[in-house]
């Protein structure tokens, strides 16, 4: 005899038709005054904005050591080989290398730095494990970027995270100027989820970690939620950081100047929101892009 | 009995090697004091810069006026059909409309402008007259921007216009944000010339209006120019105007935001720097991309 469990789905997506839904879930979970790194003050304008800009989250020293790291994974010609790295298809040029804390103990140690994942407990309020990292190296000289979309739609599709109780930190290993395609965020579009046409082909995450296919937001729906959010683009010395909940519609543009972008990217989960059955794909994607490893962060 | 008329090239470009040349003209011709629009202190900045941004060059009814006009050209099939509209390749809209100053009365009347002609006359120190003229769309949702150039490197190649001694100016009739694709420039760019390296293509300016080839500068020489000028973003609301000297290395981004840039863009050439046969093209260029008729604009 089988039996069918029956799921509740709050934020339905991939369907035959685009929708909104109001989002469920808390932004921050945590109590007022919960300890750590980030201010009450802090944590109220990520609740409203969606994000929240650390102007010296790791020093100068940091940087430079980081961005050695980097630059040695990306030297190296096994990681190159790696599954794990993703190739630039018209330059060959390494652009991400996924799973870093993993392969790195420099990364590793990052990610249990208290800075860090001291504010991603606050938010999340839980202890919390890494869904997902990566250094991303957006090159010069015409690099494209990210269409818009919501982290929060692919990992709640393909790696099946139930509800919005995820966070994500970019750290600035370069500067990121006003032309050398920064981050863009819809301040306020956390709020709403955009649930979004069209079924997930099969390996649709090859694809779309070069470009965004399935789960892309229509015209009207873009409009609708940027006349009303505007949007932000987000600049920064190297060792800024950017923290941004898992809903936030974002997107960058491409890079024509000489100046790449560089950073760390941690998406963290709360280990109350380990990760079930995609909701919208036949399978998870590989445990690299969306982590079944629900071991919390010491 | 043939002679051989042997001319001199000041801006040698599209040899075999890439080459730099300082520049060898004024970059303003007027003689201090010149009336016109252009207060004393405007020109010297574009001196030293090689642009100078007018906050409202025009008001919010010709803005309304002007992207009418526009909107009815871009919408009518018969200018569509045209050789002189540009078609983007992959939305099949249309991107640009040359010689609308031929085209349209509306915006042969801003070209006659005071406040546009007047500003010409005073930077080129004579009479002058329209080299190209062309409204643009960069429509929203990924439209592509413009990789670095200089204008002049392509007037003096493949039109001919012996030296430098034209300004273009680009009036916004929409608003430039920080993120949707607007003019960049590198200050001060204009007193060295670029020389390409490469021989130019039969026709190459179908495929150059589309996408920069031919002409274009290494990334060699771009992070040099980006390292020793930086890079300014042109933000401003419609009917602002940017005027930038021939020489300036410039380009744009990609545009996804919803909102797209649309603007009037004039080149003013003096009529004592008339275009001869190209410096570096087999043929000279279509008389509506660059003119062949030197009647002054009165």
């Amino acid at each position: 005899m089988t039996t069918a469990v029956v799921r509740t789905d709050h934020y339905p997506t991939r369907g035959a038709t685009e929708v909104t839904t109001p989002r469920r879930d808390p932004v921050v979970w945590s109590s007022p005054g919960a300890p750590g790194p980030a201010e009450p003050s802090d944590l109220m304008s990520f609740e409203r904005d969606g994000f929240l800009a650390v102007e010296e989250l790791i020093t100068e020293d940091e940087v430079a050591l980081y961005r050695g790291e980097l630059e040695r994974l990306i030297a190296d010609p096994a990681v190159r080989a790696d599954e794990r790295s993703i190739i630039e298809p018209t330059s060959r040029d390494v652009r991400s290398v996924f799973e870093v804390h993993k392969l790195s103990e420099i990364f590793a140690q990052l990610v249990r730095d208290e800075r860090v994942v001291g504010r991603a407990r606050q938010i999340l309020g839980s202890d919390v494990y890494v869904h997902q990292s990566r250094v991303n190296v957006k090159p010069g000289f015409g690099a494209s970027g990210f269409y818009w979309h919501s982290d929060f739609e692919t990992w709640h599709a393909e790696d099946g995270l139930p509800n919005m109780r995820t966070v994500s930190v970019s750290i600035a290993l370069t500067e990121n100027l006003d032309v050398n395609g920064g981050l863009m965020i819809m301040p306020g579009s956390h709020k709403t989820f955009l649930g979004c046409a069209g079924e997930t082909p099969k390996d649709n995450y090859k694809k779309s970690l070069q470009m965004q296919d399935a789960g892309t937001p229509s015209d009207a729906a873009l409009t609708q939620y940027a006349d009303r959010h505007g949007i932000k683009l987000f600049t920064g010395k190297a060792g800024s950081a950017t923290w941004f909940d898992c809903n936030c519609m974002h997107g960058s543009g491409d890079n024509i100047t000489p100046y790449p972008r560089s950073n760390v990217f941690i998406v963290f989960n709360s280990v109350e929101n380990t990760a079930v059955q995609p909701f919208a794909a036949p399978v998870p994607r590989p445990e690299f892009i969306g982590a079944r490893d629900f071991t919390p962060v010491r």
